[in-house]
């Protein structure tokens, strides 16, 4: 079993039964490879809610079966899990938008986070915020990150063209921004504190968290009915929506910026990983394995 | 200085300016009586939020002096903060309306807890959770009661007609009631957990807080992430939803179910309150403190 649960690549044989594609499609598989398609969530086109969603690896299949993951050299999947990479999209450059653009795409449309103009905080700057601030940028807002990280300031202004930086753990400058954001979309897993976010927010702003931290956040309740706020929550999307940020990103030529590498560079890259050394998705290229000496 | 923030009357003055109301209109005050009216918060008319807005007593106002509160024979306040009660309304009946009523109405409105049909918790059955029950009723939605008071039941459901009450402290029922709801609006001010809160929420679920418990809520990510989940919070309401709600009450025919007092009953109402000994307001009849002993 191998992990993996940002696919892509090339159609080579496709059943009997299969309409929407056929050889030579680009295509992509994201977190999910399939669901119950018969409750409520499956209904709503919110697959990865249903109780029985199939992930792409580690998971059961309706037979029992385990899944085992997308690195690798070809997969096998239905046809409803199977997502349309747009042509004028690069396949490397897309693969991460299966994850983590669907991640951070999903909420802004599902929260309303999406007028323009809004004040916009993405909190973290890896994989996931990276990819909210493209869309917030897309969508027309003024976007602020907030990192932990004093060193990211100038590519998050300077290459990724948000409007404003804010450390966070700079007490004086998170009191300046008090009220100043409209929306926030916190990316961020490791342990950290609500509070500081939430005074960031303006009345009737709002804090989605997509982020998994292993302990319970602490939520005073006065920040969020002194103000009218919301603290929402958003795990990746559905099918339909998966597919239609995909063509979003194709409208608005937006990808992932990656950095490619070599089935034999993986154990390298996992150590870059552990010290956030990645601008900011590794895509491996599975070509790579069939001259590989691992 | 005195308390009261849910105050009607009938109009015995009016200023040479005043355009809305006339002598002998029914008329009622909230928890304000002035804000900047300039400020963001007062453009969109939620003057609850203006951060120079003025309570109706222990509060400063412009020239900086004390308000007093309303539990008076009458009352000075500025046209903008007067709300108009309909004729068709008790005036007693629909005293509570003013702060219990819209800090109940406000939330499911903007938070969109109003389609028919939809399944809606209701935490805690005092002054605010009963009118949340009146709404939800009134908007067409299932309800649900959920108290720690096992002998509100019969009332809840035979007297205010709501279809579902859960103990919180049932932990098998609690369970068994598992992602059966769409809506909650807590209306609890002492301790509590969201946490089994949460639980009771399906797919989408939204959970508003109208109650400020002193200490922080305990969120766990997970709960609003998987179930792509919102906690929410909201604090009365502005003057034109204030009278929207007015409105609306009038039109279903809606008021507090009150217990009116004479001001020589105060000390032993708030015995009776203490011990959650009343149905569901205690309304002071002002006229009477012209009779009093007091």
């Amino acid at each position: 079993m191998v992990p993996g649960h940002e696919l892509v690549g090339i159609v080579t044989e496709v059943g009997k039964d299969v309409t929407k594609f056929k050889v030579g499609d680009h295509v992509g598989v994201g977190c999910m490879v399939s669901s119950c398609g018969q409750c409520d969530a499956c209904d709503k086109d919110v697959e990865q809610y249903c109780t029985k969603a199939v992930w792409t690896y580690n998971s059961l299949d309706e037979e029992k079966q385990p899944t085992y993951g997308g690195y690798s050299t070809f997969m096998v999947a239905k046809e409803k899990f199977v997502l349309r990479i747009p042509e004028s999209l690069p396949l490397d450059g897309a693969a991460p938008l299966l994850c983590a653009g669907v991640t951070t795409y999903s909420p802004m449309r599902y929260f309303g986070m999406t007028e323009k103009g809004k004040r916009f905080g993405v909190v973290g700057l890896g994989g996931l915020g990276h990819m909210a601030v493209k869309f917030g940028k897309a969508f027309g807002l003024e976007v602020t990150i907030i990192s932990t990280s004093p060193r990211k300031k100038t590519e998050a202004i300077d290459v990724l063209g948000a409007e404003r930086f804010l450390v966070s753990s700079d007490k004086e400058a998170m009191k300046a921004a008090a009220k100043s954001l409209d929306y926030i979309l916190d990316t961020v897993s490791a342990a950290h504190e609500l509070d500081p976010l939430l005074n960031l927010l303006n009345v009737n702003g709002k804090l989605v968290l997509v982020g998994i931290p292993e302990r319970p956040f602490q939520l005073p309740p006065g920040q969020v009915i002194f103000g009218r706020r919301l603290v929402g929550g958003s795990l990746i999307g559905g099918l339909k929506e998966t597919q239609e940020m995909l063509d979003f990103c194709a409208e608005k030529n937006i990808t992932s910026t990656i950095e490619t590498i070599s089935i034999d560079d993986v154990n390298k890259a996992l150590e870059r990983l552990a010290k956030s050394d990645v601008k900011y998705r590794f895509v491996i290229d599975m070509e790579s394995l069939h001259r590989s000496s691992l």
